[in-house]
């Protein structure tokens, strides 16, 4: 096969028939086109993408090096681009060597036209870093980092909401997810033998589980006890990490979780903006019961 | 004015030309959507929009429930149902109520279709847990949690960057977004009176400096005492929300880093996802230099 000129360029065109550069455009911080682009690609299965990112891609100069880009790694263009001199400059390029331009904007930019009754004003678009959404997400990584793993529990009926669950299940990466979107998790840890952890007796906020399969939790601590490095208390770490002992523990949760009423999420299977998007759902139901109840009820 | 019907019914449509439901529907978490949103609203200087937004619609029963709201409160929709079941269903409501559907991914799925040479398989996509893209994510987390604000400094040779910046010159906030994205930043105050950050003689990685304008961190400064409560040091908190201390704090600032050699952000009229991005195009670029560098030199 290999001496055959003709068989080996079939070889090597199977081989990398799905492999291809994808540019990804953007005059702000390129967080649409990511978003975008994670979502249509992982459509396809056998895709290979090699992702080139230009973004705060604002001036003539800047475009010319992405086109310099675009121009050695060819492939096709997503772009969020709105000024429309840099928009010209880059569809004339492209065609003229080929390449296919996606604004991604464009067709909501004319619906909201075609609604609003308004042009839009094609500047990049820049938010400013004292409005109130700001600050909601600096105190909330703030919050954050003051109650982590249940440290400072005071400070839980300041919180939106409030996340249990054992050790390592994924309570501190949601909260980090959820600060970032301003709003405020605490995050308390459910220890075995505790029969109730300090803080929950009587929360005003809604408090929501997480659990997750076994397997997937070993793993997870295991990743943890190696990064660590010291390994204090052998004894500790066996349970810690002992199939059965981690089956028990997250019964033992599941359960406390139950008695008290809280909902739990499985997370084994979800990214983080899947559980934090569950967690917002629940949330929002706690609140919807709340002010379904008949007052003083 | 008011008695006049016809007046009194225009006078409402101006104040209310530009106020509009958007309902957002998306199979997964609706990041997409947001960040889509976002981009194009902005671009309308007069839009008023309430947003509704559905996310983890998936099956036909939830995705009733987001018609029942279509139609209680009409608007146009954004979605990035990928299912046909649910995208027609969707579909056929809306033409049937005269609502405009936007499916945002669709361009960039014919695109990539057109190019990968498959078919998108038509699932609502699903990210797993433990890929290595979460462990990046939950180390960077757990780094910024251990190294906030100069704790442990002896971390920072292990983190991928090191923001420095006097107080409140959102270190924080950065870092716990590029912690979302994988990207562990340490994290340095610059504190007047002391000549040289300690942990910083030598340091491996790129060092990067965050400044701001005096107005806007007083602003900062001063909504982070509120929310703190006590002021324990009058004397100091005078001079940390003092205009010309703090111009004075900031100008001491900028004069280490540029004598150190470290590129300043000024993070005065940045979001917290542009500064980010910048971060990651000067530690793109500290690399690059390292790069370039003669072997040894």
């Amino acid at each position: 096969m290999l001496k055959d000129g003709r068989e080996t360029g079939k070889w090597i065109r199977v081989m990398t028939a799905h492999r291809m550069n994808l540019h990804l455009v953007s005059d702000a911080t390129g967080e649409t086109l990511n978003s975008i682009a994670r979502a249509t690609v992982s459509q396809f299965e056998h895709a290979q993408i090699i992702y080139h990112r230009w973004s705060l891609i604002r001036t003539r100069f800047q475009l010319h090096r992405v086109l310099e880009g675009i121009e050695a790694e060819p492939g096709p263009v997503l772009s969020t681009l709105i000024e429309p001199g840099l928009r010209s400059e880059l569809e004339n390029f492209c065609s003229r060597i080929g390449i296919a331009v996606v604004h991604v904007l464009d067709p909501v930019l004319s619906l909201l036209q075609h609604h609003i009754g308004e042009q839009a004003i094609a500047r990049p678009g820049r938010q400013y870093v004292l409005d109130a959404d700001y600050f909601r997400r600096i105190d909330a990584m703030h919050f954050v980092l003051a109650h982590d793993d249940g440290q400072a529990q005071v400070g839980i009926n300041e919180a939106d909401l409030c996340l249990v669950g054992v050790s390592r299940s994924s309570k501190t990466p949601t909260s980090f997810y959820l600060a970032n979107r301003g709003v405020k998790a605490a995050n308390i840890p459910l220890v075995p033998g505790l029969p109730e952890p300090p803080g929950l007796e009587a929360p005003i906020v809604p408090v929501i589980g997480l659990t997750i399969d076994p397997e997937a939790l070993i793993e997870i601590r295991r990743h943890r006890l190696k990064l660590i490095g010291g390994q204090p208390n052998v004894q500790q770490n066996t349970a810690y990490v002992d199939l059965e002992s981690v089956k028990a523990e997250l019964i033992w949760a599941r359960r406390l979780c139950a008695r008290k009423g809280w909902p739990v999420i499985d997370v084994t299977r979800r990214s983080i903006e899947e559980t934090a998007a569950t967690v917002l759902q629940l949330v929002e139901a706690w609140h919807e019961r709340r002010r379904s109840l008949p007052p003083g009820g």
